[in-house]
């Protein structure tokens, strides 16, 4: 019978235990449990439909629903055995208010009636901005092959592809690469299919959700992205497409072009690699996010570029985000952002220009961050390339 | 500039949120605040970032925080704005609580401080599961297109494959048939990734999400569906994959074989199909939606097949379930449902059977609930088809 916490991640899970029940501790709450898929595989290496009640003695006990067949965990039906299997209910319990229901959370406060509940959001979203070293190589894994993959995207262009045309086969050279096409999103602020690539007028149409890029999208239900433009000679392509190979993900942006790009699409090109690079140098452990943000827009102001910055008829209000299990994790680079670089925080930069008529330019890097600055995890050639 | 409730729409929006109005009249609420992404592209017929706010009246604002560039709603930066602009707090305020999460709960009870909080979750759930001619319509297209490119899967298998090469070419044909990829759930039971692929014994691995099939999946961190197994002679292939191709989807799933499959399994497939005939027969208006999951189980156990139905090693607790935005809507087709079949209902029916070691069987339609039966809207042929 397999384990429940696969073998080769005992001690990892451990120790993601020990550092919850620290915050615990220092929080003065007694237990936290733990409900939603993404704080599950987290602290246990699976996603199950359970529960993990973590204690301050950094004790884990796992309920699980389903899937069946596991020694070493506690099955039950519903939420309410929990307390009832653990024969108390803690005083003070913490979860986590952001994704978990009013109607989960009315269930859970009567199934531990008597505990005084707290948040626990900001505490898990301090937790997994950290990230461990297997994490992190789970991650370089990631980058690895998503470069790999974006290395073959000038070998699926044909002349007058649309851009869903060319979203699909960068799609299907990503899956043959291992992605596993999940894009995981903290909240409802972002949904996507896989990838955002942007050409010509589309770029500059603005778009509900919290990223970065906008574009019209296929359908209203989900208006993102490609909308069925033919690429034409003078555009960039602009692909920012999944890198989830391992449950982890690296974030990646390269511009392609057709034909020959106009000056200032070439130039706002080249500042967004120049605040990647200064950023890269900037970005160490104690470091404000919010001051790398305004680095970033200082950057695109000294280039004359800030009308195109991160946006032209609606622009995003970040730079750059954590990124992990989920896409959009802490730390944020953001103008009021209150985050605070630290050693294994993992962030995405990507400073981006929308050129109206002509699409989108600039790169996005994952890296990592040490005392001394950031690391590169996504070594694709950061130059426009040409498609054609 | 194009009008925020697109043109051909406004009737449509209209007369929905007329029905909302009258089921909020009937239980004495004076407004509902909706602010999911499935609630807000039902009664505007696009997803935005923001709010609408529904009267008693049948009166609808529209809240709006993203994209830019409309007339004719509030742009507001937060939902405190909301009862400024309005000028009035509703004496009751309906909430969907299943899908709100603590901390917007907690924000917008503030922001509307003296309004009495009631859950609206249960009216949408019923509001949506009864769809209108023009949503049958996107769903009948869904159909059409569904079975078009389900059509060409035998041309895209190649002795060899694995289910997850074969999945990702399965995807490519839906992606060139216009599916838009996104596979909306409502609440956190289920993760996929565009579809399911089941074959051999794979198909008999626990999931644990509530999906009607399970299978372990490409890695722990999406523990569902296709795992890189081998496509054998001998073997059964189930395809359940996403038919969401204007915001609405429909559900179907067909097997197909490699070589000769043993008469277990031929004779599952052909009970499903029997029990899909049946249910459609019995499945009006007016019929309990319990009546007709007991109606499949028996059919499955008069078959002497019960310990194959709805899985083998772990079962699911139902055999149908509503459609539409989201894939797992009202009614369901379950134990302990206490929904009732009305007029406009649309239901996929998916008896299924898992055959250790040869795959999953069966076959899963989608139907629309009339006065006298129900009308089938994925019409492919149903016999397993041979991929070589």
């Amino acid at each position: 019978m397999d384990s429940f916490i696969p073998k080769h991640l005992q001690d990892e899970v451990k120790a993601r235990v020990s550092r919850l029940a620290l915050l615990l501790n220092n929080a003065g709450v007694e237990a936290m449990l733990v409900c939603d898929n993404v704080g599950l595989y987290y602290l246990s290496g699976r996603v199950f439909a359970g529960y993990i009640l973590v204690g301050q003695d950094a004790s884990a006990r796992y309920f699980v629903r389903r899937p069946v067949g596991f020694s070493g965990v506690d099955y039950i039906r519903k939420p309410e055995q929990i307390a009832e299997i653990v024969g108390t209910v803690p005083s003070t319990l913490a979860l986590q208010l952001d994704t978990l229901s009013v109607a989960d959370y009315n269930r859970l406060s009567k199934a531990f009636a008597g505990a005084s509940i707290v948040d626990a959001s900001g505490m898990m979203r301090q937790l997994r901005s950290v990230k461990s070293q297997y994490e992190i190589e789970l991650m370089r894994a990631c980058g690895v092959k998503h470069v790999e993959a974006y290395s073959h995207i000038p070998e699926v262009y044909h002349p007058g592809m649309t851009d869903v045309d060319l979203q699909i086969e960068i799609e299907r050279l990503l899956r043959k690469h291992g992605c596993l096409g999940l894009f995981r999103v903290h909240g409802q602020s972002m949904e996507l299919f896989m990838a955002n690539i942007l050409c010509g007028a589309n770029a500059d149409n603005a778009s509900p959700y919290d990223f970065a890029m906008g574009g019209a999208g296929q359908d209203l239900s989900l208006p993102v992205g490609a909308d069925g433009t033919t690429i034409a000679s003078g555009n960039a392509v602009m692909v920012d497409a999944c890198g989830n190979f391992n449950g982890y993900m690296t974030d990646m942006t390269r511009t392609y072009a057709v034909g020959e790009l106009p000056e200032l699409a070439l130039r706002a090109h080249r500042v967004s690699i120049e605040i990647n690079r200064r950023i890269a140098q900037e970005g160490k452990a104690g470091v404000e996010a919010k001051r790398l943000y305004e680095i970033s827009l200082e950057m695109a102001q000294q280039a004359g570029l800030d009308d195109y910055f991160m946006g032209h008829r609606q622009k995003a209000g970040f730079v750059g985000h954590g990124v992990g299990i989920e896409i959009n994790e802490a730390p944020v680079l953001a103008p009021r952002s209150r985050d605070v670089l630290a050693v294994g925080n993992v962030i995405a930069v990507e400073p981006k220009f929308v050129i109206p008529g002509v699409g989108a330019v600039g790169i996005e890097n994952t890296y990592v961050v040490t005392e001394s600055g950031m690391e590169c995890i996504t070594l694709a050639p950061e130059a426009i390339t040409p498609l054609d």
